[in-house]
């Protein structure tokens, strides 16, 4: 900062629409939801990366369809180059991938949290600026790859709290395969794809008027079958025998062998995902009882980085709905519980006493447990204050009797118990808690 | 993405100058240090916040000085509006304290880690795109928390393995008390703070020749000597007596009862820097033997929201030179063994031997080794150059004959070490090495 700041006018403070400040309450459940998931990726030997938030913008556009041009934030810089935000992960990641094939590890595995931005029309749950959450295996052709990406799903659903999650998979080499025994034109099969993906909205039935709409009434009708099958995983499997259900069987074979507990995926013949990208199995995860859409997609693709490199590496994404989930878990009073950093006050009463708490302060720190000391010798009242706003558990009060007696007091704030110990104990006390 | 990415036609893929890319090996680094900061910053009770990275214009504009008007991106979004990237954490910050003012706990105690841009020219060491890392404590005036910064500084510094490092230290109080003794006219101190602050690329003779241009001869070798005194803090504290030296003792004798190696501060009377908001302490990090500047700078500051809001709020921030001590640890070799998230690799050599390999992997998972199982059942050679790419120190042979005997052989990749334990036991086995 330099010195001007005082004579500048004041400014009314506020923040652009679509875009939000994060206070410490909000940072912490944020946080544990990202210290979570990147536990897991890293669990399975996921590595991060970073690219920058200003890219050319020709790195960008024309990677999105027309309304990533439209929604896409780009000016021009003191240079008068051609600037852009990051508008998603992937296409930068392409773009490092190409940059880098040969320093990289192949099939290289990478996790990215970080934030993109959108001109949209903020809304209820969309913002202008917002985190996207993904892994991506890129240059490998192995299903064995799906499946652990399914088990990284799983580990991530149960690791965060959720008792109740279903990952719906399905194969776009199955879909082709009805496609191509149904007799559909090769040309109309990308058109047939995204109007099976509007089942969500509108129903199996309006699906099928859809399609009568460009195939033989007869072909739309075979599809609506299939995408209405029920029962079991086996027993759609069974009803599907016809095409070719190869993939996805040996992919549920190696899923269990992953462990992954078969009430989790949900083989849905109906799961489609619009985007014509796909080659393999493509996920989808929702949580039953909530009107959330889903919280996590993506699948195979083809060639990730052929937008700027002739290497063909195909691959398997997944995004995670990272506000959504947010959204998910305060409904279902998953994040309640999470607190603040400080877990420990240390409270004085004199200057006298002060040497003593700053022990007490670093006994307790010792034991790793975090704690911080109120910067001046404040009525109790205005401590405890204090201590009550940051939601900290535990405070420890070093009065001039403490102080004769070598004992701090401990007060439970959520009971209002105290307890009166040796001084010596209390990194040890407090660690058995926290 | 969107579907048109296979029409587009290829981009050659580069990224602006003065912004950069991070690979696995690159942040694995970056995040060891940023970890080990905010754990740090977390013992003490500090909390984070974060802000957008888009403000209007009019929150950053005029709160820098003319360099920051020109060195700010700016641009209009689609609404007309004014927009900026942030620019530093500070004012941001400022901007959400004046919001939130009635719920925050105060005083209010933050750190922030993240990036900020800047459309200066780039040079080495200098980007458009960096990391700022800053703690802050906003609404107190207690000198207890100068030294409570003091103790997070020592911290951060041990926790990262620096063996020596040197806090500077210097008060306001006792420049302005000097100034006050030698009769300097209060419209001329902020000009010669800024002057003594030329001392490091200077020298103590041209400071004090810049000083006698500016007020008498002798009043310039008065504050020559004073910037010039060397011995320990205690001698120069004695040499000063006819100032106000009540803060910078006052202030030790807290550092030591924050059990501070006193080797660790250094009192410098000539520690000035040069921005005139600083009121008490004032700090700066350096490194002895590395041509490198400061490391972390701050202190005490008058008012920091005074340009969004009238309630008053004294506090104190340093920040961490995240880029230069990454530069500073590489040099000294401490970050030398910073591994990749993936500590084993589980090979397998033919498809009826995976069930048993994915076995294997989640014995070791489940004892919260971070590991992961080649997609394919490939040959040796090419599984163990993957291992070795990814710096993975530990490869889970699973072959067939381990299979037949409920084995699997473990190589360390290190010594090219090879050992068979019981399939059971791989989990434990590894645990104890990573």
């Amino acid at each position: 900062m330099e010195s001007l700041i005082h004579l500048t006018p004041k400014v009314k403070p506020q923040i652009l629409k679509g875009t939000r400040d994060f206070l410490p309450t909000d940072m912490a459940k944020r946080n544990f939801v990202m210290d979570t998931m990147k536990r897991i990726f890293q669990k399975y030997g996921y590595d991060t990366i970073e690219t920058p938030v200003i890219e050319y913008a020709a790195t960008l556009t024309g990677k999105y369809g027309d309304e990533g041009n439209k929604l896409m934030y780009r000016f021009k810089d003191n240079g008068k180059r051609d600037i852009a935000l990051r508008y998603d992960q992937t296409v930068p990641t392409a773009r490092l991938v190409a940059m880098n094939q040969h320093n990289l590890p192949m099939p290289f595995k990478r996790y990215q949290i970080s934030r993109v931005w959108r001109a949209d029309k903020p809304a209820k749950g969309r913002y202008r600026e917002f985190y996207q959450c993904d892994i991506d295996i890129i240059g490998t052709d192995s299903l064995l790859a799906e499946a652990e990406v399914t088990a990284v799903i799983n580990d991530v659903y149960q690791a965060l709290g959720f008792k109740e999650f279903t990952i719906k998979i399905n194969s776009r080499v199955l879909i082709n395969s009805m496609m191509e025994t149904i007799g559909v034109d090769e040309a109309q099969r990308n058109e047939v794809i995204r109007r099976i993906d509007k089942i969500d909205k509108i129903g199996t039935e309006k699906v099928v008027e859809l399609l009568k709409e460009l195939i033989t009434d007869k072909q739309a009708e075979a599809i609506g079958e299939v995408i209405s099958l029920t029962g079991s995983n086996a027993e759609k499997l069974a009803a599907l025998k016809k095409f070719d259900t190869a993939q996805i069987q040996e992919f549920l074979e190696f899923c269990e062998a992953f462990n992954i507990p078969e009430s989790v995926i949900m083989f849905d013949p109906s799961l489609a995902r619009g985007l014509d990208y796909y080659t393999g199995i493509i996920y989808e995860v929702i949580i039953p009882g909530l009107q959330l859409g889903s919280v996590c997609g993506g699948g195979r693709y083809d060639d990730l980085c052929s937008m700027f490199t002739n290497t063909k590496l195909s691959g398997i994404g997944v995004a995670f709905g990272f506000d959504r989930m947010l959204v998910a878990m305060e409904e279902l009073n998953i994040l309640q519980d999470i607190k603040l950093n400080s877990q420990v006050l240390v409270a004085y009463f004199d200057k006298e006493s002060l040497p003593f708490a700053l022990k007490a302060l670093q006994e307790i720190q010792a034991k790793g447990v975090n704690a911080e000391i109120y910067f001046e010798p404040a009525k109790i009242q205005k401590q405890l204050k204090y201590a009550d706003r940051k939601n900290i558990p535990f405070v420890v009060m070093c009065g001039s009797d403490e102080v004769t007696n070598d004992e701090v007091t401990v007060k439970i704030m959520q009971t209002g118990k105290q307890k009166t110990i040796p001084a010596m104990q209390v990194g040890t006390y407090l660690a058995s808690f926290v």
